[in-house]
């Protein structure tokens, strides 16, 4: 993205940008934010073939990344506070052909401690989107995670 | 890994390694097959900076593509055809902070169409491990899957 | 319901209605078919005392069997063919207060051997909607399904 | 159970059941806490005409009541705070034919904040058990939860 793009860029999807470039490896997967709201996010990426599994479509760990990723993006533009995704669930519907992928996602339903948002991810190929996963998860806000509290008290392990 | 490790290592888990490596986004992401029985596995990798996001942990796509592949291997040894998975959910329970992540997945229940696994994937640092993440899944045989079937009719997109 | 108001019945509603009726736990529970589409339905309940937990919302699993047998209408409806959920995800949102619950559910992607549905619960009092849960789940084709299949083979139990 | 059984029982246990007792659709459903630990329970029902399905199988959200409340005392009393359940997955994996159900439940991470448990649903006849459902689900501490939290602000709907 050149500077003279980036000049029209709205602040707050720059702002997201500019986080995606601290996450290493979202820079090595080469995921593009495309759009950000208040509790939505557009988030996709090319399908270059070190993405792809043995049978040339993008690896199911791609379209799950993306999923989560966007889905932590609409909880935390919808919190307004730092989040991290607790958990999500993700039904693969389609192989995920094509030249690029995109997940579009958003929050559902928003309360203090958390988000629950839903997700959708697209194939785009051949002048055509295709639906190829579907997938909801609760985000929640960074320091009521367990994920974020290394100290935790746990058992049963 | 030399010829003459490889020589020792059970013909099992030599076909299930040649097949994580004709997968390139597992080259990619490194991940490493260490176990292989009828219905389960082990599948590992370490934690590279470029698998890491912004505060130094490895990322959720790096842990959610680990339990997806090893919650695959375990249904695919396990209903001993060519499967793919259809669905599954993830539980991230503490930031996956170490050198190593290893996922360890199980069949639990196998039948002709579907097998439903479960998995824990592990932190691995300073001696120790450290449960991570918690998920639980459906494989499918790859022709039974929607996803395997770019051709099937759809609705509601 | 009258016979009166069942000849205003939309016929592919008042055979939904009749499958609800030979339901034990569906007549127990008082569900009632509000609606029905090819791919979408409306179940609803009245939240009576006993359909309660201790503080006085419907119990969860009220609104779970809700979610769950919405779910099942949307994708057999958008399938044609006797199906049964095979799996499903609930995120409970809200406590379920108010003097009835519908469940509103659609199938976002259909294939020959499965639809993956979406359905929302709201609980209905004093004039307003308020959403208490969000479920993704799996329906799949009365035949294919594990669950369906008494004598499937099985391990790891 | 007679006032004489009744002495012979755990205190902990006993507690458990008084909650049970509380719960007018759990009263209404015929649950029966069978066994309660630290982290763990055991909750069953009779599986009487009134709790089927049109096949005569027990309906699935007999089994989603289960499991649900299986994994709500396995958080609970794992937490040892009031709690309720923020979502859960469950995979239906044989009917429920038989003439009891039983869904045992564990937590399998505990943290300040939350609990993630795990359970299987058997379904008890002719003196045999057969698994036929496996859940997963998140638990989490009563005043953290959208769910309890009736004025949280909401996006979305």
């Amino acid at each position: 993205m050149s500077a003279e793009a980036a000049a029209d860029v709205d602040p707050f999807l720059a702002m997201g940008r500019r986080i995606l470039a601290t996450q290493p490896f979202s820079v090595l997967i080469g995921a593009e934010l495309e759009a950000l709201g208040q509790g939505s996010c557009a988030l996709g990426l090319a399908i270059t073939p070190e993405l792809k599994q043995q049978n040339g479509f993008a690896h199911g760990g791609v379209v799950s990344y993306l999923a989560d990723n966007a889905l932590t993006y609409a909880g935390g533009t919808a919190m307004k506070v730092p989040v991290v995704t607790s958990e999500y669930k993700i039904n693969y519907v389609r192989p995920a052909i094509g030249e690029r992928l995109v997940a579009r996602a958003r929050a559902t339903h928003v309360s203090r401690s958390q988000a629950v948002c839903q997700c959708e991810v697209y194939a785009i190929g051949a002048g055509s989107e295709k639906l190829c996963a579907i997938a909801q998860g609760t985000i929640v806000r960074m320091g009521d995670s367990a994920r974020s509290a290394p100290a935790s008290k746990e058992g049963g392990e």
